[in-house]
C-alpha cells in the first residue's frame, strides 16, 4: 500500500505548492492540458515565442515539451527552453506525439532528446519504439497503438522500456491499456484507466502534463511519472464509472476534469491497480 | 428508407475500418474536430508543417482542409498536401470557411480549388456563393447565415447547387437549416439539425469532419457528403432533446460527441429526414 | 437597481444586434472565446493574419486583442488591426495576459497601449501593475493573483485603477475576488464570481469577450466593461451553484456556457452585487 500513500502525497503536494508549468505544446490539446493543470491544482503557462521562453521557464518548476503540431518556429523555441530548463535544474517531460508517423517528426524528437537533458519520456508503444529507433508505425496520432500493450505487458516490452530508459538515461512512461513506467531498474505496471479514453483526443497530452505538475510539486522523475500516469488511468476510471447509458466520449472528457478536481487518498487507494517489479 | 440504411452501413464502416482523417484546420475547434472524429470512430491527426504534411497525408485516409484561421504558412501546407492526396487518389474535403469575408480569403480559397482535386466542399451558402464569385457578403465565420437557406429552399438555391457541382466537378454539401447535397444531378435535402446548433462554434467543421471521416472509410463522395451531414444533424437533434431547461450551449456541445459515440441505425431510421430528387 | 436594468438592457442589445466580435487572441482558450461570445448572443470572428485582419476588422462591430501565447507574427497583426479599428471607430478591448511575466510580454502589451487607442483594458491585478510599470511578478497566466484583491479592496488599489484609466484616457477593469471597473472617475466594485472559476483556463479571456460583446452592441465603454464583468461574475456564481458534489472544474466550464445562454434580468438583479463609488 505504500505506493499509493506516496502518490496521494505528492498530489497533495501539487496541491500545496501549486507549481508553474510551462508548456509548448500543440494547438489540439492545449486547452485540456492547462484544464487538466488547474484541475489537479497547478498552474499552466503556456508560451512558445523565441522572445521570451528562456525568461518564461526560468519562472516555471518544470517544463512539458508536447510535439503534437510541431512546426519550425515552435521547435526552437522547445529546444531554446529545454537547454534553459536543464542549465536551472528544472525538470524536463517530452511527449513524442507521433514520432514514427514521418520522418520530420522522428528527426526533431531525436533531436530533442539529443540536445535536451529529458527527465521523464510519455508515449505510446510505438512511438518510445520509433524513438528508440525501431521501424513501428505510428498511425496518427491518437492511435489504437494506445491499447496495443495488451492486458498482460510481455517480459520483452518491460525489457524493451528498461533498456529504453538505462539508454536515454531517462525514466520512460509507455502508456497503453497497461501503462509501464521505469527507470532502468524498478518497474511499475499501471492497469488503470479504460479503453473509451482513446476515444477523447488529449488522454495522452493530459496525462504527459499530470506528470509535470507533478515534478514542478518536487516528486522525483521516477514517482512524478508514476504518479501522473496513475492518476490519469484512475480518474479516467472513476469517470467512465459515472457515465449514464446515454453518455459518451462527450460527458466522458468533462467527467476525467471534475475527477481528477475532486481525486481523494482514499479513491486512490480504493481504485489503484500498481504492480511493482 | 435504402438511403437510411446506407447511411447507417456507412456508418458502420467508419467503426469498423477506423480511417486516418488528416486534418490541417484552424485552431478555434481544432480540439472539437479531433473529438468528433474519434466520437464517430475515425482517428484524427493534425499535422500542418510543410516538413511533414506530404508524408502524413499519404498515411491517411482522406484529407480535411479547412480554412478558418488560414495563413501564409499554413495555406502552402494545404496545397501541398492536397496535390499529394490527389496524386494519391486519397479524397479531399474542402471547409471554405469565412469565404467572401475578405478578399485574401476568398483568393485562397479559390487558389486552392483550382489546383486540388476537392472531392466535397461543405459551407454554408453565402460562403459557396463567394466560391462561385456571386458577392454575397459572409458575416463572420458562425454566421447566421448557416441558417439562410430557410425552411424551404427554393429551386434557385438547388439549381445554384446543381450549377456549382457541375463547375467544379465535386459534390457541394450546403449547410443551413436545410442542408443541400449534390453532385450536381442527383439532390438530396436533410432537414434534420436544430437553429441552436449555430450557438456553438465549429458545428460547421465538425460536420466536414465527418464527411471526412465517411469518404476515408470508402463512402462515394454523395454518399459520404450525405452521411456527414445527416448524422450532424440527427445528433444535434438528438442532443438538443436531451437538455435540460437549465441548460444551454456548453451542454448541447457535450451531448452532440455523445449522441454522434452512441449513434444507431435505429436512430438513423427514427430521426432522419432526407428527402431525394 | 439602475445599473441592473442597465446591464440587462445591454445584454437584450447583444442578443438583438448580434455583433461581430473580431478576435486576435491566444490557442489556449480561443474555442472558449468563441463559445462565450455565441453563448451571449454575438458573433466571434477568429483571424489573425496580416493579409486579412485590417479587411475583417472593419466589417466588425469590436475588436478584442488577447496576448496570451502572442508570437512576432500575431503582434504585427495585432497592431495592424487596431490602427485599422481606431481609425473606423470600432471599440478595442485589450486583455494584456501575462504582462509581468517576461520583458517581450511587457514590451509588446506597451506597445500596444501607445499605438491603439484602446477603450477598455481587462486585466488581473498584477497584469495591469506591470503595464502601469509597477514591478509585480505575474506568476504564469492563470495566476492566483486572480484573486489578489481580496475580499474588501484597499483604497490605494482603487486609487491606483483610477490613476491607470486616467493616465492611459481608458477604462480598465481590474478582475479578482473582488473586481473593479473604472474609466478614471466613477468606479464601480463587482463582488460576483467564484474563487472555483480560477480553476478553469480562460474565464479571464472569456470576460474580455464578453467586454467586446458589450461593446459591438453600442455599450460605452465603462458600461460595456461593467457589464461583461458582472455577466461574467454571476454566471461562474449560477454555475458554481448548480454543480453536484462529484462535479468539478470539467462540469462547471460548461454550467457557464449554460448560465451565459440563458442568463436573465431576473438573475441579473437577484444575483448582482455592484457597487458604484
Amino acid at each position: 500500500m505504500e505506493i499509493y500513500y506516496k502518490i496521494s502525497r505528492a498530489l497533495q503536494n501539487v496541491r500545496n505548492l501549486r507549481p508553474l508549468v510551462h508548456h509548448i505544446t500543440n494547438y489540439v490539446t492545449v486547452n485540456d492540458c492547462a484544464n487538466i493543470t488547474l484541475a489537479i491544482g497547478a498552474s499552466p503557462v503556456m508560451a512558445d515565442d523565441i522572445n521570451e521562453v528562456r525568461d518564461m521557464v526560468i519562472l516555471s518548476d518544470s517544463l512539458v515539451i508536447n510535439i503534437g503540431t510541431l512546426n519550425s518556429r515552435t521547435v526552437e523555441s522547445m529546444i531554446e527552453a529545454g537547454k534553459k530548463a536543464n542549465e536551472f535544474n528544472i525538470p524536463v517531460v517530452l511527449d513524442p506525439v507521433g514520432v514514427g508517423a514521418t520522418p520530420y517528426r522522428t528527426k526533431i524528437a531525436k533531436e530533442i532528446m539529443s540536445k535536451i537533458k529529458i527527465a521523464v519520456v510519455r508515449g505510446n508503444l510505438s512511438e518510445i519504439k520509433a524513438l528508440y529507433g525501431i521501424n513501428a508505425q505510428t498511425k496518427g496520432v491518437d492511435s489504437s497503438e494506445n491499447f496495443s500493450t495488451g492486458e498482460n505487458v510481455s517480459s520483452s516490452i518491460k525489457s524493451f522500456a528498461r533498456d529504453f530508459a538505462n539508454s536515454f538515461h531517462t525514466v520512460v512512461a509507455i502508456t497503453g491499456k497497461t501503462d509501464i513506467i521505469t527507470d532502468g531498474e524498478t518497474l511499475y505496471s499501471v492497469k488503470n484507466g479504460h479503453e473509451m479514453l482513446s476515444r477523447i483526443t488529449g488522454t495522452g497530452c493530459m496525462c504527459t502534463s499530470l506528470i509535470g505538475s507533478y515534478l514542478g510539486a518536487g516528486s522525483n522523475d521516477l514517482y512524478g511519472a508514476l504518479a501522473g500516469v496513475a492518476t490519469m488511468g484512475i480518474a479516467g476510471e472513476i469517470a467512465y464509472n459515472r457515465l449514464d447509458p446515454y453518455e459518451g466520449s462527450g460527458s466522458l472528457k468533462s467527467k476525467i476534469m471534475d475527477a481528477i478536481y475532486h481525486l481523494s487518498e482514499e479513491e486512490i487507494l480504493n481504485w489503484g491497480k500498481i504492480d511493482e517489479e
